[in-house]
């Protein structure tokens, strides 16, 4: 398949600027043919404004319409088959199978909005019924409903080419609340967004939807994402990747003349804590589920478990030896690109020069140095590190996420010291709990403590594998995300792009359909308070 | 009644500080005893971290004793009897029948997050049961529902001592959230918000609830504000005043080195369009209830309508005609404070040295360049100016809100015109089209142009009068709030200060009683996508 390398604008292709870069395989360390285009000024300027344009086509389109595009989208990209798959392969280094997962789970996601449009009660109609006689004054009909914002800017993540990327989660909802979508690629996967783009266009064209409901525009430097957020056109952000970066976007977005919305998910240290009689009963269990989850696709997911919080005892130092063990064991991994290998490496470095930090298992211990020597590698390999609760309350550098195979295990010397490390974490996506027996009793401060810092709580599992669902909740508390209150994975993350209004006193002719009093799309309805789906 | 005059905190009246304030009367345009303290930096800090204390005991509290709560606030309220309405009116110079009105309000508002609280379907629980058998990874149990955010700072308005203040709905949803309340009272009322004040702690004390639970801080100085915006401690802002206010405090937020949200509801020009058959057919109404409406209150609402619409024709001139008459007819009328009354005057005399402005009806043509003579008055007429609407859309200076009461009619010349003056305002709360016969399908872009721009489309009606129902929004893009995903007004208003959590195959002992299988309060949930009230 050839890739044109330009910015795909309103469905078509545009390559204006003179700045180039090229995909890399991480595997093979070598560049990739195709030269992609930076994208220019004018170019996001051109993409923004054929969104603008456009959304006012699209916001109209019946539920149906939008539906049918995104199920339209699914099937344009099962039908590139092993292209797409080779080619994200390429970029990114991983394994075919975890990609042909991550396709599924893409196509999944988007199938799933179309059924959420289908179905309609996402809308969140709420009918009060007027009160013509009452006194003082009268209650006027008043009918509400969530309505899109305008074109959404969406920041495609380094680690998930296809379910965080192009037509990821952001992209499904975007579009599914009746929003155009421009994407800023990952340049670490520019013939992979492009593929994917082009599943967009053609299904675009093929559902009769305006061209500007989708433009993907490339760029490895800053000054493209910035110029985006900063475009009066864009009305919201979904951005998935650093703290640094996310903040810079969010930063951009509150300082325009009118500031918009910025859902950065921005990953986290996802602490486990391991209880005591667990770690007597399934020590050895934790062990392996935790250097399973921790090193899970070279650690590059921001559910990762980049910590470990214990209590001291014989069994723990048991699993300690069985971690050690495991992760000497395992052999070196791919990671997405060598920039990603070399922050891992200069986080890991900074961290094990920490005071009071004890090495479990770690690759200087095999071939010293490597970053040194390999400026550009993109080998990695997992590492364990040990420190005592009372210097981990000390150590805030300890306290930040490390994006690759590594974690840090922390180790308490009672149960208050315990829930103090629970107590000074900061907002994270996850937070885990093994337990067994009357562990939660012994321990009853600690569930408490993390439902406020968290936005997911798991029990007797492990954070990695964040399941597409209603009920899924992927997003925290500052620093894990910009906007605690949103969801960046599952069917609630529509609510991102949609805001509320209210119609009083329209005349039927001018109501959506949502909240026309038959009820014609049998959506369930709240009318006086009460749900329901009979009509008004 | 007696005023001590220092801050409320956690349940105990404090004046550290030198710095003092007295309430004047706008009536009689003179000082009221009682010297209230501005709070200090080290009183800031003791409410706030009183607040993140209480917090741990108050989000545990079931919703029947936060229900509980709010109605004893409303109780202890309604006490108060005519020691509140006596020191209202003597604050703000708004009439007793207006002040017993916005009494009812209040204590309603409260009510109305009481009975939310019992009803509970608001948590909005999802559980998606576990699909153990699935291949390739089976599906965990999942279960989602609303938590509260932690202490949240009240910024109260000026225009609504009792409704949108101490224990307005800013605080009522906050507190029915789960998250204690600092509120920075306004400097206009500090009388009132100590009486109110008084309330919210009579009725901790009466419920056992923490007293850290709720704080009063004053401060006419911006210091105040800000310091208790950038408190660690503090997880979210309310606020209701000016866009310059308002901002400040968003970009403060925003700064923060974790930002917090900021639901800012800063007012805006309300749009009224009138529309050919409308104006034909009732222009005689139309101009009495627009001057109705935009002097009510002394034009002090945030929904007050600044701009009126209309297409030239002989029954538009007729409309203005009565309207430069009803509003000389109208009596001077008393303005919340010296400061507001001066910035009315300030706004307006700046409008009208715009080019191309014609004055309709004036407070100059009766009384002369009376700012000058009276820097501190209170005292103000009506006015309406008139534009024409190409000039209308080169001046952005007439876009802004002007506080008081005064408003713009802007005069178009052809459909076209009228669109595009619809396609350049900015976010508003309202918009209101008065239409007749065909005057929707005459003008079929309107609809649309305004839903985009628009937290609430009124028809036929005007916007003041912001009822308190499910189906309020009170709200819109900004400039009129920093967060149009919010509304300030309606049980609603509860969403901005709680975020999703969600348990993860969590025991049952651990799970709230929301998500619990047999459904203990029997409130509405999403299992499995589908709406129900049965147990799991």
């Amino acid at each position: 398949m050839n890739h044109h390398g330009g910015q795909i604008i309103a469905g078509r292709p545009s390559s204006e600027g003179q700045a180039t870069f090229t995909a890399l395989d991480p595997a093979k360390r070598q560049a990739l043919p195709t030269a992609f285009h930076e994208a220019t000024r004018n170019e996001i300027h051109r993409a923004a404004t054929s969104a603008a344009v456009a959304f006012r086509d699209y916001r109209c389109r019946s539920p149906q319409d939008r539906a049918g595009f995104l199920q339209r989208i699914a099937d344009q990209i099962e039908n590139l088959g092993d292209v797409l798959i080779n080619r994200a392969q390429q970029e990114t280094g991983l394994p075919a199978a975890r990609l042909i997962g991550e396709r599924g789970r893409t196509t999944g996601q988007l199938r799933l909005f179309a059924q959420l449009l289908i179905e309609g009660s996402w809308v969140d109609a709420v009918i009060d019924r007027p009160l013509p006689q009452r006194e003082p004054l009268p209650r006027p009909d008043l009918r509400r409903m969530l309505i899109p914002m305008g074109p959404v800017a969406v920041f495609a993540a380094s680690n998930f080419p296809l379910a965080f990327s192009v037509a990821g989660g952001d992209t499904a909802s975007a579009l599914a609340g009746g929003n155009p979508v421009i994407v800023k690629a990952h340049p670490g996967h520019p013939g992979v967004s492009e593929l994917v783009a082009s599943c967009i266009v053609a299904a675009a064209d093929a559902t009769g939807l305006p061209e500007g409901v989708f433009s993907l525009i490339h760029g490895p430097s800053h000054d493209v994402g910035l110029a985006l957020v900063q475009h009066p056109d864009i009305k919201a952000v979904a951005f998935t990747g650093s703290l640094r970066g996310g903040r810079a976007l969010f930063d951009a977005a509150m300082k325009r003349p009118e500031p918009i919305p910025v859902h950065a998910e921005m990953g986290s240290t996802n602490p486990l804590f391991a209880l005591p009689q667990a770690v007597r009963r399934r020590g050895a269990a934790i062990a392996q589920g935790f250097v399973q989850s921790m090193t899970l696709g070279a650690g590059q997911f921001c559910t990762k478990p980049g910590l470990f919080i214990g209590v001291h005892s014989a069994e723990l130092e048991q699993l300690l030896e069985t971690v050690g063990k495991q992760i000497k064991a395992l052999p070196s991994m791919t990671m997405l690109s060598s920039g990603i290998c070399g922050a891992y490496f200069s986080s890991l470095t900074r961290t094990k020069c920490s005071e009071g930090i004890r090495i479990l298992a770690d690759w200087e211990s095999e071939s010293n140095s490597h970053t040194e020597q390999h400026g550009a590698s993109t080998t990695s390999k997992a590492a364990a590190l040990v420190v005592e609760a009372r210097r981990f309350l000390k150590l805030p550098q300890l306290h930040e996420e490390i994006f690759g195979p590594a974690s840090i295990f922390v180790i308490c010397r009672s149960k208050q010291e315990l829930e103090e490390v629970a107590e000074c974490l900061q907002g994270q996506l996850t937070a885990t709990i093994h337990h067994e027996g009357d562990d939660l009793k012994q321990f009853d401060g600690l569930v408490p403590l993390l439902q406020e810092r968290v936005g997911r709580l798991i029990f007797n599992g492990y954070p990695t594998g964040v399941e597409v669902c209603h009920a899924m909740q992927h997003g925290g508390p500052y620093p894990a995300t910009t906007e605690a209150r949103s969801t960046s994975v599952g069917s609630a993350a529509i609510a991102r792009f949609v805001r509320p209004i209210c119609f009083q006193n329209c005349p039927a002719s001018s109501l959506p359909p949502e909240l026309q009093d038959d009820n014609p799309r049998a959506i369930w309805r709240r009318i006086d308070g009460q749900l329901t789906r009979d009509p008004v």
